[in-house]
């Protein structure tokens, strides 16, 4: 069933959908912080036993796979403002990017026996497929943060 | 040439790759805090212009690709330690993962006109991909952390 070793090796398999009221790109807020949702993470059965270990009032960072995204954009101009010079993608969060991973920092609310996640705030859209689901470590200069 | 558009939704190109005296996976630190040297990332030259905006001194997140994991791992003893119970591979930091993503908060010591950035530290292998690069956002709560 996870027979991943044998396909493309630069191929993902989302683990898990978000399920959230924002339907529509230009509902989201372009960070969590900026008033996002509560929203679902559904994960596929067939990766459950990965979430072992991860309780309600964990901190968790989901990567996403922004799958809306134009891929083809090298320089932008920051939270959509032409006032704001152009920059190279990697220099912004925008979420068109040639791999158009998303990192959300959020809480868990709610854990399900069908694996099902309740997570805030969001600000991924309906639908988005979750890659990855990692702990946030509280070590100073951890990726995660630490506050 | 960034004809990524068109290919299978799911499939991720590397926008560079890793050059480390880190050439045994037994030779990484599991963690950047835990003695990772310096490292330099290649950009491929496709992408440099994604690279405007970040300046030495900048703290970015790197996104890699941990090519070398097993992907079909949903549980584990964390830090490879059997004396420590088993844990579902989202709780942990494990390169083994479903989709073996490694995220790693680094500072750019220097940036050449090759679109070379020098980083540290790094606990990633020689040779391993980079899918993504982003900023590290200031902002409470953010993802990013913010000390």
């Amino acid at each position: 069933m996870l027979n991943l070793d044998s396909i493309d090796p630069y191929m993902l398999r989302p683990v898990g959908f978000v399920r959230s009221k924002l339907k529509r790109r230009e509902d989201c807020p372009k960070q969590g912080h900026e008033g996002a949702p509560d929203a679902w993470v559904e994960v596929d059965p067939a990766f459950s036993d990965g979430l072992d270990g991860i309780i309600s009032g964990s901190e968790i960072i989901l990567v996403t796979w922004l799958h809306e995204a134009t891929r083809t954009i090298l320089t932008l101009h920051p939270r959509d403002n032409p006032e704001n010079p152009l920059r190279g993608v990697f220099a912004t969060r925008s979420p068109n990017r040639p791999n158009p991973v998303g990192l959300h920092r959020v809480e868990v609310l709610e854990l399900d026996l069908q694996g099902r996640l309740r997570v805030r705030p969001l600000e991924a859209l309906d639908g988005t497929p979750v890659i990855d689901i990692k702990p946030v470590l509280r070590k100073s200069r951890d990726v995660y943060g630490g506050r």
